[in-house]
This record gives C-alpha cells, structure tokens and sequence, in this order.
C-alpha cells in the first residue's frame, strides 16, 4: 500500500461548477451549490461520481464506493444534524425574571450544609479528571465552601442589608458547577441517601409519593445546572471577567450539559474565549524570567486552555466558525521534526492528563476534516496518524494508574475509550478511502473494545464513567456507520452487530438525555431505509444506483446544510425566522419539483421517497 | 519625494531581540519584551534608535526625530490607555437581581406612550444616519410600538398570568435602544417639554426641585440603556439568537455607551458576530438567484455587517482580538485594480452611508497599523490613501444632500469628520515620518476644519451632532498630539492651538461622560512634562536625550503594555486578579531599580521622574 498520484484522482470541481466555471471548494455539497439552492444537482453529481468512477475506490466494486458518501453523510447527519442544530421558536414564552430567581432560591434553599461536603468529596474523590486539571488548587474548594456557608447564614440574618460582591457570586456559580457535576455523576442511591425526593415533587406538582428515579435525577442536575449559570449572570459576567466562568463552564460541560442547547454552548465558549484573551490564558508558554507563582498559573493556563480548544473543536460547526483550535497546528507537522530527534523520547507521559486529550483530539481534527469534503485522502496520512496514535497508546500504557484510585480507572477510561474512538475512525477511512486488508474488521474491533469498556464499567460499579458525554459522542458516529453498511451489503457479522448496537444506546443512562432517543430514532431510519433498499427496484436503469435511498440520503445532506446556510428574511424589518420545519419544507418541496423534472422519476419513485421522508422527517433530529 | 528603498531602514531587531537572537515583531515595545518583562530596554533602544540616527528622520534634526515615539505613545496611552482598559474590583458589591428588577420597572413606568411616540418620531427625523440601515423598514417600529403599549396595557390588568415571548422582548430591547438614542441626543429643551425631572429625582434620592440638567440627561441615557439591555437578557440571548440583539448593539453604540465599559461592549460584540455567523449575515454577497425578499434581506445585512465592522476595528485592542473586520482587506488592495478599468466610475455614489464610513474607517486602519511597530512606512502607501480620500471627499460632495432635512446634515457632517480625521492622521504621519512640505501645517488645516464643523453645529442650532462618540474619539488623538508636539518644540502657532484646543475640551457636551474630564487630564499631564523638559537639564551628557520626560513617556508607553500583557495569577486556586494599582506600581519598581541601576542616572533624575509620576498617575486615564 503506497500512496500515489491516482489516489487523488477526485479533485476536481463539481459538475455544477464547472459548467459554471467558477471555482469549487470540494465540499459536499459545495459552498458554492448551497448558496444557489443547487444543492441537489451538487450532492447528486459527487454521489455519481462516487458510483460511476471504479477508479476511486481503488478497483473496488461500485457498491462499496457509495461508502465514500457515509463521510458527508456521518458530518452533516451524525455531526452537525444530531448535536448542532437548534430550532428557534421565537414566539416561546419564556418564564419571568422573578420566577427563575424563585426557582434558584429553591435549590439554594433545598442543599443543606452537610450535603454539600458530602458533594465535594465525592467530586475529590470520583470525578478528580473533569475538573482537577482546571483548577489550581483543590483545597481552596473547602475553604470557599465553609465561606459559602457563611454567606448564607449572613444573609438569612440580614436578607435586605447584604449585597454580594463579584467575588461571591463567582465562587457560588464555580461551586454549583461542581454540585451539578458530582449530582450527574452520582450514582442514584448515593442520591436517595442524601437527598429528600419529596421537596422537589413538591416544587415540580407531581405525585410526592415516589422514590428517586433517574429523571427525577435529571430535574436535579438541571435545577443544580441553573443555579450554577444564574450565578455567572449575577455577578454580571458581561462585564466583569473573571478566570472562574471559564472553570465552571468547562466543569459544567462535563456533563450533559455539552448535550444540551448548543447555541447556549457556543455563546458561553465564546465568552470564554473572550475572557482568556483577556487575561492572557492563552500565553501559557512558560519562560526562564518567571516567577514561581507565574510558573504555577501559567501550568494551569495550559490545561484550560487545552480542555478549551478540545470544547471549541467538538463544537465546531458552519454556523460557529471563530475556532481558536485552529491556532495549534496539527501534530502531523510535529511528527518528522520528532523523529529526527534520536534523544527525544516521544513515549515520554505527557505533562498533563488535559494536553494528553488535545492531543488525541487533535488527531481526530486531521481525520475528520476529509468529512466536509470530496478530496481523497493520501494513504500516507492515514499511516501517520496511525503511528502517532501507537505513540499515544503507548504513553497511557505507560501511565502508573494506581488501580484502587476510582480518579485514575477513570483518567484511564476517558483516554482509552478517547483513543479508540480515533482508532475506530481512522479504520473506518482506511475502509471507505482504500479498502485496506482488514480495515472493516478493525473498526469492528475497536468498537467492541469500547463497547467492552463499557460494559466492564457496569460490572464493576462504575456505570457512572458511562454517562460521560464523549461516549455518546463516540456512539452517535460509530453506531450510524454500521445501519449505512447494512442498507447496501449483506454481511451476517455487521446484521448482528447492528442488533446488538441497538440495544446497546436503549441500555445507555437516561441522564445522557435526549440524545440517544433521537440517535435511536436516527438508526431505526436507517434500517427503515434497508428496507426500501431490498424491497424496491428501479425500472428502466441498468444499475441500482438512480434509487429512492440514495434520493432520500441526498435530500439528509441537502436539508441540514441548507437548513445551516439558510438566509435570514427581514420582511417588513420584522425578523421572521421562521421555525426549521417551516423553511426546509417549503424550499425542498420547490426544489424537488426541479430535481424530478431534470430527472425524470417515475411517479412511483417520488411517492416512495415523499412518504419516508412524510413518516420520517429527518429535522425531527433537530433541538 | 519618491520612496526608496532608505526610507525603510528602521526594518531591524530591537536591541534585545538582537542580543538574544530571536525573532523581533518590531512593536513598540515587542512581544518578546513584554513577555519577558524587558520593556524598558526594548523602549529605550528604540527611542535611541529614532534619535541618534539622522538618516531615519530624512536628514532632520533629532529633535523631530523623538516625534517618532508619538506614534506608539498613540497607540498605548490615546487609544488603548484612554478607551479599552478596565480596572476590575471583583470585591465590588453588586445590586441585587430584584433591585435591578425594580429599577427597570421604574423606568418602563417613568415613559408615557405620548411621549414614546414622540422620541420616535425625533429619531425618524434627526436620528436617520445612525440607524436607518441596521433596520429593514422603519416603519414597521410604529407598529412594534402600539404592540408595545397594548403589551403593557395587558400586563397592566393581569401582572401575574401574562408571560412575554422571546419576540416580544427583542421589540422591547429595540424600541429601548431608539429611546436611549433620543434621550441622549434630544436637546435639554426638548427633553424638559417631555418628562418630568420630579420623579427620577425622587428615585434618586436627591433634591427635587430642580430643573432639567445635562447631569440628570445622563441619568435618563444610562436608565434607558439598562433597559434596553435588561430586555436582552429577559429574551436569554445567550439562548436565543436573533438580529435585534445586533442591531439594539449598534443603536446603543451611536451614544455614550461606545465610551463606556469596555468588555461589556466586547462582550455584547462578541456576541453580535456569534449571531451574525449562526444567520449568515456575513454572507451578504447578492446573487442573481435571490428572490426579492432575500435581495433585500441582504442589503440590510450589509450594512450592518459593515456597521459591524467599524465597530470591531474601533474596539481592537491587544486584549481582543478575535476581530472579523480583518476578513475584508485593504481598499489599496483594490484601488489599483480599478484604475485600470476606464469605464469604472471611481467617483460613483457608495451604495450606502454604512459602506463609505466602512471604506473611510478601513483606510485608518491601514494607516494606524504603524502605531504599533517601528517599521517605517513607505511613502508611496500614504500617497496611495491620499487618493482614496480624495475620492470619497469627491463622493461625499457628490451626495444630495437636501440642506432642509437635518438627517441628511447629520450624514454629511458624519461623514467629512470621519474623513477629515484620516486626512489628519495621514498629514501627522507624513510629517512624523518624511516631514514633508506643509505636513504639519496640512494636520493643523483638518483639525480646524474639524472645529470649525464643530461650531457650525453649535451656531446652527444643532450641538447634538456633537455628542456623537466620533468627535470625542478623533480629539483624544489629535489634542495630545499638539501638546506631546508642543514639549519638546517651540512653535508658537502650535502652543495657541494647544491652548485653544485645551478649551474646545472643556466645552464638550457633559454627556460624553467621563472620557473628556480624561483627555484633559491627558493633555494637562502633557503641558506639565513641558515644564520638566524646560526646566531639567541633565549634567554629564552631551545631548538632551537622556531626559526625565523620555523616561516618563517611556514608563508610560511601558506600564500600559505590561497591564494589557499582565500574566493573571492563580494562587491557591484563588484567582486573584488584584487591581491595576497593585500590579502596575510592584513591577514597575522592581524593574526600575534595574532600569536605573544600567542606567546609572543620578539620584536627582529618579527624584523627578518618580514624583511626577505620583503627582500624575498615567493609570488614572483607566476606566
């Protein structure tokens, strides 16, 4: 297997643009096709393309080349579609001020003293990988915790005379940060021991007759979530900066919290981003003229900043593009300037369990970026990133975890079940890109490594690791790819790894939240789709390639990234957005008519492809 | 006067960089300096370099020479010193929620609808040039008006059952905005037939029989304002994103508010490009494809964008720089490109007022860029901008402008300030850096034509055009120009001017706020270094370099980098920003005894500088 000029045969424009003559960025579909509505005509060409030409799969057959398509696919569906999409309805009713301030005083109120230590060294002694690293010293939590406390009692002495500073308000939100962290994490019973069920049923007007369940649990973390965030409004965040929003906003998106509202992620990142250019965070590089203390922040600076860039990079989408990851270059361009190095051990443990993460991460950044586009891949990229990962997988081999210390299982869990991830992607592109020997069955391997990992979780009692947002992110890309395959090849061991996959995301905690109903309903449309795919044939064309399925995953990718690029209306100066269903719909139905026409579907294949996406809207994976 | 390659000899290292053989960004101070605490060095050998090297100054003498240090002292003490640094005081006492809550309610009772009708229909009619262009029609505001009225005539009869949607509080957001736009340009007359001075008194606290003031003027600016932003946060625009959001940012920047807390303006800005990326307002490009709806969408996201735009430029500081302005390159870029196209018409009307203040603000920022290095400009750069401007001077001649309209008179002197300003800056930096013919008498002709617009305004009946923050911003550039000028120049022309200037600050309009009582500190501080400078004469050198008015300017330019550069420290977890006093005042000792320990200057020198320096405190321009 080497890399050759004709693995880079794909790179021309797409037929839209070259009739057009104007220059193409190779995207699926282009930036260019978006902004003209000419989505359809871009994704069918690239699809056709992809099917028609055996050269691009390197001599593989034609069934197997329409893969190349999961890439776009697994970007805007998986990614973009399932965790960064957002409806807004801007008739909603939203509550008054005065009722989500009642609402915060009731979760102020309902944490009794003795509680809140038993949080905290839950969180010291089982969460210590989330929040250590951005942190500078842990011990100062107690010591602002009995301050906390004091606080409230002045207060209940003297409601009306005191008013909190800056300072207090900052501490509040970084504290319930961590309460919500450590009521997420927590295993249930660990709850009902410390916790009354009753007040909140009470609070909520629900039967209060009931034990603690893990949606009552849910209502916690979220209530617990508030609070934390109406304290960082309290102390007036857009005016007063201070290194503490970002600590709670990276110890809140520990949770699932990162699933939640993405808008509301992005706002508060860029925030964060704001802050730490203006303390400097950023300039962690550490200098001989330092002082100890110097030394000391800028350590911590680099931890934040590398859990920042990994949140920043997660979230990245068309719609948010001030990514400041970009400013650290690939490892790839290390990598050479490393091994010319005799004495430089690269299997050195890396400094720190956060850099340790980025860098993995930014493995996944050099993999991923082959998903917005139809540029193939060098080979010898692939095999790069596969000796950087060996190299990673090494380091954490390397690392003394104390195995009693439930901190270091889960240090080690995070990284593992991370570097698989990785590991599985780039499989899976050795898969779709070459067809490597093997390539299927190791992305099969890694996948059952995670799904291992998991598992062996539950049986040890440490099903909490499993509600850590990254496996749903992992899952919600793995799990789709397998659903994609099954529709167009029959392969006994994948039928039954799909199965098996289904049922694993229904036995995923509840506390991960809506995601995996729609990642489940995502995967049942898949398998919906195998159907049509097996039941239905297309008369009148010598392959099965002009069919419903592909029409019907064409319009997926159409949908969201013209849903991602659609123009604001100003009718009237009236801001009229619209709520998604309301604009897709309208513009797909007009630009359908268009696509039948030029293509002359049966009427048939029209009915076939309206009443699945009638029966399943895929905008129902929207927020 | 053609350029040459000797009048970019000033391209090498600093004196450190040099030594230490790395590479220098050739700021004043550089990077490397700052970051290393070497600041003064890094000044000194600069200073040094401007004065003992004729050949920079063309042949001049050496003491037009040290006018080369004004441009950095531009840059650090006029722009970043004056308008974008903040001290924090996180022991600060907040309101409370409710307290805050309370006020708003006051002044949303405080407004009856005559009068609401009425500040409308003063916007409409004075106000045009400030915000006509971020909205879609003007019209539609009356409407969201009566909206608003019959919204709180509900409320009015049932407080507790009604709840406002995200929509109605963006409207409410807006309609706010266009108030605190009035209240702060409406003159006091105006203002007095309105509302009644009784009751804000009453809520203040303070003496009620009393007439309408400036003083209280500005009370009702920043009640409205509160507002206006309370109502942002009501809609959760953290949340919900929506173009109000931007466009109340804009109406709210054409008052005082664009002088006020610099991170809440970065803050609200940041947030600004956040929503316009999440709608696409970026992409403003009109295709042929567009229906009418979109075409027109577009045009309003043009000029907003370019609104933007200024703002972004004008709030870039060493700790922002997330800027997007910087995606649209320089005009000189372009300009060749157009002469060589005949039938292009160069002198055709812009396609907006927002599109020619953005292409004039972007020819200062290609001339501002050498405030912060040391580079030399090439004189062919100036001579390109000189012709730009004397394009758009030729454009804004050619507008209509109907001499009854008052909006159309507040566009155009809008407009001819703004460009008169870049001539300014163009003709100072033609002296500073060639001492052409006529330069600094060419500088002296923009400004008075500056003030004399100014007081055309004032005898016409129209002072509020004066109020607009353009006017305080180009005079905190070109005043202590004069007076920094003036200390080491006797010129007696320059010296009235000083003085005459000195008074044209004074007589600024009191809701400007606090920035002019800054600027005459600046400029006071300015004439007392005139006095050192004639008084001290330093034994034992040969020249006069060697001065305590260097080392003042030095130290000035030096702790307003450092506090932009500060390193925060984190210790024991407890992050511990302390205020700008503290930091500033414990280094710059420190470094101090180094600085004069190298320096051998006598115990005399120390004396004089450190004394002005408490007597004169350049961190008193902070806000």
């Amino acid at each position: 297997m080497s890399s050759s000029a004709g693995s880079r045969t794909s790179k021309k424009a797409c037929a839209v643009c070259t009739k057009r003559k104007v220059k193409c960025d190779r995207q699926i579909p282009c930036s260019n096709c978006i902004r003209r509505g000419q989505e359809s005509e871009c994704i069918k060409a690239v699809t056709n393309d992809f099917i028609q030409n055996p050269e691009l799969g390197s001599g593989k057959d034609s069934s197997l080349n329409i893969l190349r398509l999961w890439q776009s696919y697994e970007y805007w569906i998986s990614d973009i579609g399932l965790f960064k999409t957002k409806n807004i309805d801007i008739t909603e009713r939203l509550p008054s001020m005065e009722a989500q301030l009642a609402e915060c005083s009731f979760w102020t109120d309902y944490i009794m003293l003795e509680d809140s230590f038993k949080l905290l060294n839950f969180a010291v002694e089982n969460l210590g990988p989330l929040y250590f690293g951005s942190l500078g010293d842990i011990s100062e939590l107690f010591v602002q915790l009995e301050t906390y406390w004091s606080r409230r009692q002045q207060f209940k002495e003297t409601p009306d005379a005191l008013l909190f500073s800056i300072d207090d308000y900052y501490w509040n939100s970084l504290l319930w940060a961590i309460f919500s962290m450590c009521v997420y994490y927590m295993p249930l019973d660990d709850i009902s021991e410390s916790f009354e069920v009753q007040p909140i049923c009470e609070q909520l007007g629900i039967e209060e007759n009931q034990q603690w369940s893990e949606s009552l649990q849910l209502t916690l973390v979220q209530g617990f979530t508030k609070c934390s965030l109406h304290f960082l409004q309290q102390a007036d965040y857009g005016r007063n900066p201070d290194v503490r929003f970002i600590q709670s906003f990276l110890i809140l998106s520990t949770t699932n919290f990162q699933l939640s509202d993405c808008f509301l992620r992005d706002t508060l990142l860029a925030q964060c981003a704001h802050i730490a250019r203006f303390f400097n965070i950023d300039s962690y590089k550490q200098l001989a003229t330092d002082d100890e203390s110097t030394d000391l922040s800028k350590e911590v600076f680099s931890k934040i900043w590398m859990s920042m860039c990994i949140q920043d990079y997660q979230q990245e989408s068309p719609t948010k593009n001030n990514s400041f990851h970009k400013e650290i270059p690939s490892l790839l361009q290390h990598a050479a300037f490393y091994q010319d190095m005799p004495n430089f051990d690269i299997y050195k443990q890396e400094d720190s369990f956060e850099s340790l993460c980025w860098k993995i991460t930014s493995l996944e950044r050099d993999l991923d970026r082959y998903l917005l586009t139809s540029f193939k891949p060098q080979i010898k990229t692939f095999d790069a990133i596969k000796r950087e990962l060996s190299i990673f997988e090494k380091k954490i081999g390397n690392v003394n975890f104390e195995k009693k210390s439930i901190n270091s299982q889960f240090e080690k869990f995070i990284s593992t079940f991370l570097l698989s991830t990785i590991y599985w992607k780039l499989h899976k592109m050795y898969f779709i890109y070459f067809d490597t020997a093997d390539s299927l069955q190791l992305s099969v391997h890694y996948l059952q490594l995670m799904v291992h990992l998991i598992e062996t979780n539950m049986n040890h009692g440490l099903t909490f690791f499993n509600k850590h947002p990254l496996i749903i992110r992992s899952l919600s890309r793995m799990v789709p790819f397998y659903a994609f395959y099954n529709i167009f090849e029959s392969n006994p061991q994948i039928e039954e790894l799909n199965n098996d996959l289904g049922n694993l995301i229904l036995a995923l905690p509840i506390l991960l939240g809506e995601k995996c109903v729609k990642l489940s309903y995502l995967v049942q449309r898949l398998n919906s789709m195998k159907i049509i795919w097996e039941k239905v044939r297309v008369e009148g064309t010598s392959s099965n390639w002009n069919h419903p399925v592909l029409k019907i995953i064409q319009d997926d990718i159409k949908i969201i990234s013209r849903y991602c690029n659609r123009t604001l209306i100003l009718v009237k100066g009236v801001p009229s957005f619209g709520d998604a269903t309301d604009t897709i719909n309208d513009e797909t139905e007009e630009n359908d008519k268009e696509y039948f026409a030029r293509n002359k579907e049966s009427s048939e294949f029209k009915f076939i492809v309206n009443e699945f996406e009638k029966q399943h809207s895929i905008i129902s994976l929207f927020s």
